[in-house]
């Protein structure tokens, strides 16, 4: 048996866990969820009660105090999420949002917007790197078509529920309705409601949708509050003229839309239905207590949009890797987030999170497994310095 | 049944696969190798012929060119040492050496040369990290006594055959004679030659031994011909003092041993018992076309005398972290090394490459399984360009 779900956040669900795989969006659209204000308070804080205890267990590990970095913080943030000394990683999932995004009809990505159904597909056929990745770490892997620009056939893997198709030209007027971002929002959270269900209590989200940098630049602008050529750069492989059009396209793009706006406003204007899908998904994670693994930048721009909502989700978030794609790392370093890998990937599609899934569970396994100076028998004190081979 | 081993590789053997785990390591010594030169000739390059046809399959993945970074460089490297584009990871090994060195009685670790051998008691009891990781990643464990400094029982995972009790102290003489060193050399190359005849294909060395920071600072001053002042840092946790008195002691050792002595002799006189035979070890991997994963600062030094007999080990070499142990960045960018993690690892046992692993069988499975754009149907012209969602 999964870990039981907290009760307390059991109470304050904007999405209930459908009963099969089709969920009914619009339905879970009609939920008292009609504002910023009450997704936050969704979300708590872990209890930081048991941070002394936890660090007292990790420092009496026979190792020297430290001596495994980033693997003790990480043993420590999985420690007070699941507010427990012996950490579990139970049926981790990947669930990779799919949508499409008006914007690219003034040239902003090189790649046709029918690769976004084409991917998908290769999703569904099991060959691309997400599918590779997931099988080699354990993550039950799920598709979801929150609103690609095409019908989709049915496949077994593929939660087949567009909130539309294909998000309309931001450069004018805003990428969705008001509406339309509270049912990918409600789509996304009744996805990890639905794997809650069936016990997963580590999580990553993946994406995929031609011209999504794009959206994902300007959500980035806004909400970091940082000029839009710091947040577009050259990892789409545009060349110079295709970098100043981009940039040109999506300036234009953010001076229709007030600077103040809300969070909700400026998702609806900027996002796509993967995007608002995974801002949902952050949210509801982080309120059923999970362990989230944040891949690059897409991902992480729908997080922001998530922090800006609901800012306790921050606890609940392991920042997997540094994408190579620009403006990631001035997305990791507002949020002080420390990546686990650093390996150059730019891909997408939830890629960095299955990689860096092992290290998570070896800090689980860290915490619960390995033995402490006193049960080994070695002498404490000959390890109050740093290195024990020094 | 795993990989057959190359027969142009077995045909240079410095050292037999023992019939039993019980390794006779004097019978071996006295082999008939008994120069750098001649181990030299022990390894070669993988053929490069492949390297065009193997950049071609990763690049027509169902990816942008290069979007899997590291992950991609990797799987090259991997299906070189393979000579394959189906490269497998098959009953990959950890061998953990341990020793003790005369040099801490002049106060260069804070810690008790006893901790050596709790250490190994802890590996063998099954309580240290190297063992939580080892598991974690499918690594066979194997520990081997190659000169502590006390006897230690026998264990069914130790390879209980001591070259010596401890090394000589090397701040007056060689820490070792000539035919230690071969003896130790030899213990290493028979680990592996073990495993490989029972179908590891992938090993990593790891290591435990108060003071062979030590050893392995003197070793990286005279390989890297750098002053012993970068060589050796506070990683140990020594104060002001305690980092003076130890650089004190290390010149002072440094200066009675000739600049140009020979590779053997440098690893004879600063090294210790694991260490040459780790140097053996990762000679021995290389000549039978392994993947060596290599860890830390200790490990690493190891390596640079194993380079400096045999260059050719480079190309089998995957860099598995960077160690914050001061002096490791420095050995890495000397052997223009891309470590795969950096998280602030400075413990040792091997740690590192265990939790690399996972990042190896990435990149094969990269390889096998991911689909090409021919085969998943995917328009190739639509990814000439970088991201296929930018």
């Amino acid at each position: 048996m999964p870990d039981p779900l907290p009760t307390a956040s059991a109470l304050c669900r904007f999405a209930d866990a459908p009963r099969d795989t089709s969920v009914d969006a619009s339905a879970s659209a009609s939920a008292d969820a009609s504002s910023a204000a009450r997704y936050a308070g969704y979300v708590h804080a872990p209890d930081a009660t048991r941070r002394a205890g936890l660090q007292a267990i990790i420092d009496a590990k026979t190792k020297p105090p430290g001596s495994l970095g980033r693997i003790e913080s990480l043993a420590l943030q999985i420690g007070l999420i699941q507010q427990t000394s012996r950490p579990t990683i139970t049926r981790p999932a990947m669930l990779v949002f799919a949508g499409d995004h008006g914007i690219v009809r003034h040239g902003v990505s090189p790649y046709p917007q029918a690769v976004t159904a084409q991917m998908v597909a290769n999703f569904i056929a099991g060959g691309a790197a997400i599918n590779v990745f997931s099988a080699l770490s354990g993550l039950t892997l799920e598709v979801i078509n929150a609103g690609v620009a095409c019908d989709l056939p049915d496949a077994a893997m593929l939660v087949n529920t567009p909130i539309g198709l294909g998000t309309r030209d931001f450069s004018e007027a805003p990428a969705m309705s008001d509406d339309e971002v509270r049912r990918a929002m409600a789509l996304g959270a009744a996805r990890v409601a639905h794997h809650a269900a069936r016990g997963t209590n580590t999580i990553g989200f993946g994406e995929m949708g031609i011209g999504n940098t794009s959206a994902a630049a300007c959500l980035m602008s806004r909400y970091c509050a940082l000029p839009i050529d710091a947040c577009v750069g050259r990892g789409t492989g545009l060349d110079d003229a295709g970098l100043a059009r981009k940039r040109g396209v999506l300036a234009k793009a953010l001076s229709h839309h007030p600077q103040q706006a809300d969070a909700m406003a400026t998702l609806a204007f900027f996002g796509g239905f993967e995007i608002a899908a995974m801002a949902g998904a952050f949210i509801e994670a982080a309120a059923r207590d999970m362990i989230i693994l944040v891949d690059g930048f897409v991902v992480t721009a729908a997080l922001l949009a998530a922090l800006a909502i609901a800012p306790d989700v921050r606890h609940y978030c392991v920042f997997s890797h540094v994408s190579d794609e620009s403006g990631h790392r001035a997305m990791l370093e507002r949020l002080a987030a420390d990546p686990l890998l650093a390996l150059g990937l730019r891909l997408g599609e939830g890629t960095g999170a299955a990689l860096a899934l092992p290290l998570v569970r070896a800090a689980a396994a860290f915490l619960c497994d390995m033995a402490s100076f006193a049960s080994a028998g070695i002498d404490d004190k000959a390890h109050a310095g740093e290195r024990h081979d020094g």
